[in-house]
């Protein structure tokens, strides 16, 4: 339990924390767009002066990519544990702007949700837990702990900078655990402990026909069309449920237990309700799985983009020269993401007739994660996520990645444990992607909460 | 055969007609694009000018769209037989512009080829019509028939506007044949008359899924993908060989025959330089058809443009929105068009899964077109490429589709003879389109034979 003045700085300092909020949600972050460079530093910068501000010692750390911010509490002391909250300042592409109801990097306030690019996912998530902190520090309460935060700037295109910075830098992130806010929870009254996440392997496929886009009444019939040809050798890797067709693809998969069936039954699913809030007629996905299971414990197989010949207006009567998709798996426990790359190159590879030339550019993956919901840590998280929310904390699985976190196990020994306040209706990687200062605020509380329960069994 | 001083007048003016081919393929008339309406305008007004300059009585009409020029020899007799020339003053859009060398709308010559998008499919292929005329009415010769020339500015967007107005001006533009060059010959040493075109039947499908593009963590797996669900839906289209497996699509597809197959295989044909010219490592298409057959003789499907979802820099883990295909299939005699797609309308409604929505919009299509070779007529038009030309003239099919000339027989009850002069080379529909000032020459010759030669017969 934290202090009752910890809390009541927290309520107290709310406006304030709203409008920082605010101002970190109009830096235009987007990792994945390299004109947005300098704005991942003003990210790093604004985030480094707010952990200062915090109370917290900050540093803006060089990379081999985006900088990190890495901040600690003052005067550790070597006799308490140590515990590290992860998450990132970069954000996901905003595009297709025409589907904003708001600019996305102009933070727009109805009621209690604010709406911005990435203010879900993942800015309002990881600034609760230094508003946190904050609170503890402003108000002369002793923290039980030791708490650092490593804040990266590359999540949305796959940690690349923090993989190599991570083992040069172990000591210095040393932990007994790491904390991240990053995944989703049921509902505000639902807080829930993500005990494990799907790994991600990501890919673009290019199909190369001719050196030119050619008249497809000159041409066609005798030159094959490689638009079609990237269709046909996408299509046979899944089927219709959702089950890829890749040989070997569902090998090194761990299968759910009855405990985890159990557990995640236990989280409120509405199929109605879920097939209205995304807009579709019915639902999908491998027979013999909930929804919840599909989207969270099973892998799968998406195409992401595609891209070929001409999209204009009107038509144009070719063959054209080359097509492209960029696609992703989701993996699960224990597929091993570049086995997957290199079992799909293989397949793409068999499959590809002469007509077309393929290039198979594999992205950064990262694995899947799981660790033990029912250890004392876990348990100790789930008191505060309960203190925080005013609920009862329920296990999930998270269909998400956070690929770095199965380099934190490996380089600093260390389990993550997952408290999210993303709500299901916040769009994260869509238009309009709001946060819930309702969240925001509650999140605060367990983040409070959190170090005192931690400390107690650590 | 042209009189001798026709003849001079075409040799002594190529500097000016060139001149004026730039000057022509200066204007973008990009049909397919709403903003060069006023484009589409300027190509009307500069191509009337330019007949009236030559001698014609020239005058831009209305229509439902762009409008048509037409045009004709001054003082008709009504004793002679009348024939009429068809061009299109539009052209194909010039994108993906990265690719010419260089800018589409600035005409850039080197040694006898003219590089700009249009010079060749159509607008130097008519001038030289238009040419060759004035070289007759400039010269005092008197044409043994009446010359009318109709020019419109939809050819490449379906010529929607041109299926209206025929019916209602059939009088004016009555004649006792038509005669069209815009369809390719093999080379200068073999000219070659085009008796048969391949028909389309153009559409734009889509399928829409979520209402917005999903997280592809925490939806991937319950939510379908459109991308994949249109590559699944394509993908079963057209069988690995080119085939066409929607149910019904061959029924009306009328037999090559022994005598036309024998014609066909006189038109030379090098694989490894077809191959060559076009980029491809191998060659496609159905089984039992050489290539010209394939792409002339039989119908084809082809994707035309594949969009969606992120296709930007780096990746988005997105379940896309929707996902939409511009396809276009090449039909041959007898197929017909709405028959066609209604085939396919009927065919994808029939495999789209419940997941997705699907649209299909047909664009504006064209049936195919026959007619015999044998007749005297053909033999004329043959007659003349070779005077025009100094070679003898072979017979082909066209795989190209000019849909306005099934029409042409149905209000005008005329037939069309096609006497191409693009060279295979010509890069029409494709980046560097160009011209050859030799084909743009000899085709002035065949056009100045062309008169006496079918008056004669008619």
């Amino acid at each position: 339990m934290a202090p009752e003045s910890v809390l009541e700085y927290l309520a107290g300092n709310e406006d304030r924390f709203i409008e920082e909020l605010f101002a970190y949600a109009r830096i235009p972050g987007i990792s994945a767009q390299s004109d947005h460079a300098p704005d991942m530093r003003r990210s790093a910068e604004w985030l480094a002066a707010r952990c200062e501000q915090a109370g917290l010692v900050a540093e803006i750390r060089k990379t081999g990519g985006n900088p990190v911010v890495f901040a600690k509490t003052p005067k550790p002391d070597p006799k308490k544990p140590t515990f590290l909250v992860y998450g990132h300042y970069d954000v996901q592409p905003p595009e297709p702007l025409e589907l904003w109801e708001s600019p996305p990097f102009e933070p727009r306030r109805a009621g209690r949700n604010v709406y911005a690019r990435g203010i879900s996912d993942n800015k309002g998530q990881h600034l609760a837990h230094i508003n946190a902190v904050e609170a503890w520090l402003k108000t002369g309460n002793e923290l039980p702990c030791n708490v650092k935060f490593l804040i990266e700037g590359e999540e949305e295109v796959g940690s690349k900078a923090l993989y190599d910075y991570l083992p040069k830098h172990a000591k210095e992130l040393a932990c007994k655990a790491l904390v991240v806010s990053d995944t989703e929870i049921p509902g505000m009254k639902h807080p829930a402990l993500c005990y494990s996440l799907r790994g991600m392997a990501p890919s673009e496929i290019l199909l190369e026909g001719p050196d030119r886009d050619l008249h497809s009444g000159l041409f066609g019939g005798a030159v094959d069309n490689p638009a079609m040809v990237l269709c046909q050798m996408l299509a046979q890797l899944r089927d219709k449920r959702g089950k890829i067709t890749i040989p070997g693809f569902y090998d090194d998969v761990v299968k759910l237990s009855a405990y985890e069936r159990k557990q995640m039954a236990k989280v409120p699913f509405d199929e109605k309700k879920f097939r209205k809030s995304v807009g579709v007629a019915a639902l999908f996905g491998e027979a013999g799985y909930t929804p919840d299971e599909q989207r969270a414990a099973r892998p799968t197989f998406e195409i992401n983009g595609l891209t070929s010949g001409y999209q204009g207006e009107g038509g144009k009567t070719i063959v054209p020269s080359w097509a492209s998709a960029k696609i992703t798996m989701r993996l699960v426990p224990d597929q091993d993401p570049d086995k997957i790359i290199a079992m799909v190159k293989k397949h793409l590879k068999a499959v590809c007739p002469p007509t077309v030339k393929l290039t198979v550019t594999a992205g950064q993956g990262g694995g899947p994660y799981m660790v033990d919901p029912t250890g004392p840590l876990a348990q100790a998280c789930m008191r505060a996520a309960k203190l925080g929310f005013g609920h009862e904390c329920l296990l999930a699985r998270g269909g998400g990645s956070i690929p770095i976190i199965a380099a934190f196990k490996k380089y600093l020994n260390a389990d993550t444990f997952m408290l999210g306040l993303a709500l299901p209706d916040d769009n994260a990687h869509s238009p309009n992607e709001k946060f819930s200062l309702d969240a925001y605020m509650a999140g605060m509380k367990m983040a409070a909460h959190l170090w005192p329960e931690l400390a107690g069994v650590a």
